[in-house]
């Protein structure tokens, strides 16, 4: 299938990211932003990520990138159900926009490939767009049984142009890992920072800057996939806060061994972490 | 103060740090070690981080680095209650090392001054041994009235010549402190990484990564640094699990005022942080 149109709903750090992933991965169509920041979009332009800004997506786009928060993905793609062209989200969050949609006046379109790149950094705009966000990043893709295959074909190839590689899961599976992986973390972060004073900076090495690089995430758009995925986030911090437990009480009790495995269970799992 | 002769008690990660800096920065004299790991004693004298490796710190040692575990180093210390060298530790826990040798049989000497340089890596032993290690970093000492300042002079230009610079903290300052910017995240990073399965490794970015790098780290030296600092420890991690909750009782209560309100303390705190 050919693209000659590709439309990007949303040009801040991701949409700009795979704009700019697609045009150095050759791609020689048109690619229009979809924009109402007024700045976002002057950038946008002005960094020759896109090549046009339009007030609507363009009837004749073969692909659309909706680069919105989770909680708005349902609302746009509602907005496109008599659209022709393939589209995919980018959320962090599969399954309540699967359902919203299912639920929703469109329906789910088979046409609409649920897609979460696992890739971001802590700055959000268009400013911060790079080419490389996404190369050597995963992409899931959570296509329900009302998904056309053509579609998903060309989501896949699409996210391959970008440099991701891409995996195919259920969406509450989707949002059950990424609570842990991702959505728990950001949590621990944001809960940790509040306890640290400014004056403690000067007194900190890299455990600490890595350590809390996600707590410098956007609020706003962490509150929303927070709270898309409450259930599985909370079901992460309570299991969370379990382990802890039993850390702190070995710690209390003085309790080496169990303290210690505990320990040796983390740091063995974490030396198997790709680096 | 001329060194002619500097021991290094632990050529681990650290101690062969150090010497390898003190080497890089002009360091004419000898370096000797004290380990009685035969393979780390081996990968020191290879690596060519120090002159030589003998029994004990020779009696002419004009400084002497003890690089053991924070709960070893009272003990060392008083090996050489009758030695005229002035001495320092690097521990990451320093009241229970003051006090410990203040209540000993060779008292908290005048030549000791308790330090601790904020660097580190999440390998351990001399093959990881990193002469840029220190580079930037702060070194914390923390003397005691009994402290003599010749020695806190000399410990001061040698942390300095290592590239670090040194700031002084009274022992108790320096643990609380520590207890939340270091101890704690890496308590919580052991904690977290226990309910991480290897599988969804797979599903992960550099959030993921940065998060947990320090849950990699030594199990039995964390152990014993946690064990330390026990009641800093514990009342950081209290303080912690209260900021935590407020977080999941806002999300649970979909209160986004509240849940949005914790998130950008904690984001435009971190967004201040030098990088």
């Amino acid at each position: 299938m050919r693209v000659d149109l590709a439309a990007i709903v949303g040009v801040g750090l991701i949409g700009g990211s795979l704009a700019g992933a697609w045009r150095e991965a050759g791609f020689a169509g048109r690619i229009v932003g979809v924009e109402p920041d007024g700045e976002a979009a002057r950038v946008a332009l002005e960094r020759g990520l896109v090549d046009d800004i339009v007030d609507a997506v363009p009837a004749d786009a073969d692909i659309v990138a909706i680069c919105a928060p989770s909680d708005l993905v349902a609302g746009e793609v509602t907005k496109l159900k008599d659209h022709s062209g393939v589209c995919f989200d980018v959320g962090s969050v599969k399954g309540p926009i699967v359902e919203a949609l299912e639920n929703g006046p469109g329906g789910l379109p088979e046409r609409f490939v649920p897609a979460h790149p696992i890739a971001g950094a802590e700055h959000s705009g268009p400013a911060f767009a790079d080419a490389s966000l996404f190369q050597g990043a995963i992409t899931v893709l959570t296509p329900t049984d009302a998904t056309s295959e053509t579609a998903v074909e060309l989501v896949t190839a699409a996210w391959a142009a970008a440099g991701t590689t891409v995996a195919m899961l259920e969406p509450a599976d989707h949002d059950e890992m990424l609570a842990v992986t991702s959505h728990l973390p950001h949590l621990l972060a944001f809960a940790f920072m509040q306890q640290v004073d400014r004056s403690q900076f000067e007194f900190t090495g890299g455990g600490f800057r890595d350590f809390t690089r996600i707590a410098g995430a956007n609020p706003e758009l962490w509150w929303r996939i927070l709270r898309m995925n409450r259930d599985a986030v909370l079901a992460a911090s309570d299991a969370f806060s379990a382990n802890l437990a039993v850390l702190t009480e070995a710690l209390a009790g003085d309790d080496a061994e169990m303290g210690i495995e505990a320990l040796e269970n983390a740091a063995e799992k974490r030396g198997r972490y790709p680096t």
